[in-house]
């Protein structure tokens, strides 16, 4: 089918390509003109404006934005839906919040516009594996869409079918699901990276204690120099926690074990937070997901002032004097 | 080679046949006579005690023993060092504590004998999809026991190969390790699980955030009757955080989305605890490991006494009274 | 001087209680006419409705709201903006969320109408020990109402003076503060529950800890029976952790060391959460202060659906049987 | 009572004040000379080693140790079992592992000699506030020590007292518990600062909060410049969180809000690692007080391995490139 893209970042730009290879025709936009026309010369339709991209589609058309989270995607929304008419639908395939959606679907309905808020995971694999794309929207709209989803998935791949569900929907076997009404899409999408920040720092944590066994202050009997590149590769076949973070992990360690071009400044974006937030919301703990969150937090601070507080009241109490951040160096390897 | 198994449990038996599918002699013995028939009808020669073990194998001889951790297992270790020769060797493929193997090493070593230890991922899969070892000891024992490790291990199966591993050791690409000294292996095994105790944990709080999202308490437009079987689906096509034990929760949820076969008491083994052990011996904040086993210790409470001392606070400073357990009944769904 | 004062329960009349001792002036008003005619015969004026009220103050009015926080609230702030003229004030003392402190004054000040916002701490012991309060607003208006702080303050008492504060504001000595602009009151307020929580838990780990200690499944010469009321006891005398929350709880095992009056069911009211939304936005890491309102989440519930991932995966994986929740029942005790 | 004191730094020294000015008679050891003729000149019996000190008591003897745990201390325990004679006691008023103290209990007993571990708290403060006192060992033994106990305590003071302790052991409301055989007393001790830990956490995590309130990122409505060093004076009074800790917090900050003496580099000592350990063997759930513990760690570390871990999986699944330390340098204010 057609369909106008709009925002050809490496995500947007690769979804172009995808959809393309299996025969959509994308109009594209992006607000750089390079790189609409990379893709134009790789068979899209490139256009230098909204109203253009608007144009260069038929009714009932179909927009799928793919800009970062927040203002950008809000005015976007925003914008289109005063060039959009009765029945067009706009696709929001960013980090959305939840609650954006709905305010985008509520503003957008009023002018007869439908709104479907698409999860998509993939990075840069996406291209080449697919995207696994969490849906939010009305029933008749996203089953209109189903061409374009069911291009941009994975598909069944060799992953080896689920016993017992025969009978269920078979487009969750093929990677993408319609979760619910609007918001309900990058809610699920939420909760798939606040999942994946706890997994990972399981994996950091795990391989931290194990490059530290060789410390000087243990035993000397109970002091091991693991190689954690070997480690990662071997717990790839037959063990429990494999995955294909994992699979990332045991590469990057093949290529240098100690990790040296890192520093360890470790970034977060919105959808870790708010899986927290619903967390609370809901009443539900989440030690875990959280504890994830913080470690990341705390990565990008020297020291807190929490900290500092610990020093102070260590000295009003005890007379502890704090050993200065020399020391605090020493400690950098771990 | 010919090599002694003891323990026949499920984990033991299922070694004795994939040893003997590739064409190893297995000598077996276990306190269960009929596990040793059950055994020996699919071609081991069986034994009805230790010593019958050792005079069934000839010098140096190689003793895998395959028992629960602990008192049972130091005492067949014990005992085998009575019955043993100069240069035999004692495996120990359970979940030993690795301070455990440098005792038993010790003690084995003093007439002669040799010891590795073998931490031994796979579970009730190992038969088929083979087993992920971690291995502890000296290099020449270790690589005269290479032909059953060969064999035991999963082996490169269709896993694509890790980039840059090119000239490093070939035996974590084909599913085992050797670690380094006595505990080695252990100790890289019980990391493993306490990895996997947090891997689970994370998964278990998105997919708690996800079947909550009904509750009446949250405001209806943000409410969401998500279908967790399929939402775990889909995440093992092209996302970041498909791995193994998400194939496992799709299969559960695919039987049931309410799982309510389970109540949710969860056990721990010594592996979860001694890597909490470990990280505070070396220092290393383990945040996410520690929580994941703490949530199952609290799944195992009705309530803690902790929480008893929190209401009595509360009744002091602020009068609240206490609501009784039948409310916490109600909240008992999620 | 003379204030109004609506919502009459336990905090809101002791408040005016503590006012009328020292002199002032209340009229009041609830919804309840019992709660009113009470504080009639102690010497208020009672008021039928906020218009009476409105009435029976001359201007420049102040008003405080003290009622539960959100909608009641709001709606009362907003029909004290139709009822009230220019200059005058309204004190919100309640539990409010500081953003809705920020819209309160919003709407108000449009009318020429001030707000001050004041986070109340003192429980059932305030009229006896005074009202510790964190106060947001503008600096001339906070001053008008001077009097009425100084008044519930708790004031100096015996309280040996913080060395190094010669030369700053005395209010803090006193017991209250202008933390900053409006919602300033109560956001300090909303962390000190935020702390409040921590400081209860890491007593209630503790004191867990210690009566588990004779548990039998420790060896013999490790199991103490400890007295867990001598023990909260004898802290709160030269120990570095006493505190008034532990002479509450010594007071508490002091009548019943086993506290078997209490199931252990713990509430959490919204300033617990807000305060982690807060460190949140804020991007400080609060693992002790989100562990603590995690903990009461928990003790709500029977079982979350997030153990229940964690047995089917053991299942799934190791073919372990769940025990039952009789099994859980008998750990009750802890 | 006459009583020997082996140790005379900052904890010991203070301790034979207390008990001279009480009228005790002691014998004083340290291996410093100086320590040691600073005592005497204060009217203590000063020796030079410890024979010396076994021969200027009379039998039964009391020792007090007051040295380091670990090493130090036994070496000096087993030294004094072989010069003390039946009947004779030694006390360990360290901050021993009360697995040592059964051990030394053994040893001791073995020559008939008694054992009492005293976990001490009272920092600095001692000498003019009293000790607090956990205290294991045999009945007898325990009340044969009375006397020196009583001195050392802090005494009622002026602390209210508890309601509903009539009839109780009049001991903890006098400072200190005879809390069971050998190992309680520095059980107990152990615990009690495990719950510091947790304590002081949620007092550093809720300062954090506030002060980082005036955060560029927030909303400007949102954002208030709090004065922390007010807020920690106005929660002395009348709050439900003041406690000792709060008022050592409100004299550092009243020195300096910023607290730029102290870089936030936190030590831990052995108490609070025990504390975990034995939750851990309970299986109680403790996750604030290991949370405070891992912030230790994590503030004397520069960056750990963990977070490289991370930042490798990012950059792998996603291609994210790492944002370098002297980003992380800018957020060091916090």
């Amino acid at each position: 089918m057609k369909i106008g893209v709009i925002g050809l970042g490496r995500m947007g730009a690769n979804i172009v390509r995808r959809l393309m290879r299996d025969g959509h025709d994308c109009v594209v936009f992006d607000k750089s003109a390079e790189s609409v026309e990379k893709l134009e010369k790789e068979g899209a339709t490139g256009v230098r404006d909204l109203a253009g991209l608007v144009k260069a589609l038929e009714p009932p058309r179909s927009v799928w934005v793919m800009l970062p989270a927040g203002q950008v995607t809000s005015e976007t929304v925003d914008a289109l839906g005063d060039l959009l008419g009765q029945d067009d639908v706009v696709i929001d395939g960013g980090n959305s919040f939840y609650r954006d959606d709905i305010a985008h679907a509520a503003r957008l309905k009023r002018k007869g516009i439908h709104f479907v808020d698409v999860g998509t995971s993939g990075g840069v694999w996406g291209l080449e594996r697919g995207y696994c794309m969490m849906i939010g929207g009305d029933d008749a709209i996203v089953w209109r869409l189903d061409p374009v989803f069911r291009t941009l998935a994975p598909g069944r791949g060799e992953i080896e079918p689920t016993p017992g569900r025969e009978g269920r929907d078979e487009r969750a076997e093929l990677g993408y699901i319609h979760a619910g009404p609007n918001g309900a899409g990058h809610f699920v999408k939420m909760v798939h990276n606040g999942i994946e920040y706890g997994l990972m720092q399981a994996y950091a944590e795990g391989f931290a204690i194990l490059r530290n066994r060789c410390a000087d202050a243990l035993p000397e009997a109970e002091r091991y120099d693991l190689d954690v590149a070997d480690i990662a590769e071997v717990w790839r076949r037959g063990s429990v926690i494999s995955s294909w973070l994992l699979d990332l992990t045991a590469a990057a360690l093949a290529r240098d074990g100690a990790l040296s071009d890192y520093s360890g400044y470790v970034e977060d974006s919105g959808e870790g937070r708010w899986t927290i937030n619903a967390a609370i919301e809901e009443a539900v703990p989440a030690d875990v997901l959280t504890a994830a969150l913080y470690a990341r937090f705390r990565s990008r601070l020297d020291h807190t002032f929490g900290e500092k507080i610990l020093s102070a009241m260590r000295q009003g109490f005890g007379g502890h004097v704090e050993q200065g951040p020399a020391a605090a160096k020493q400690g950098g390897g771990a």
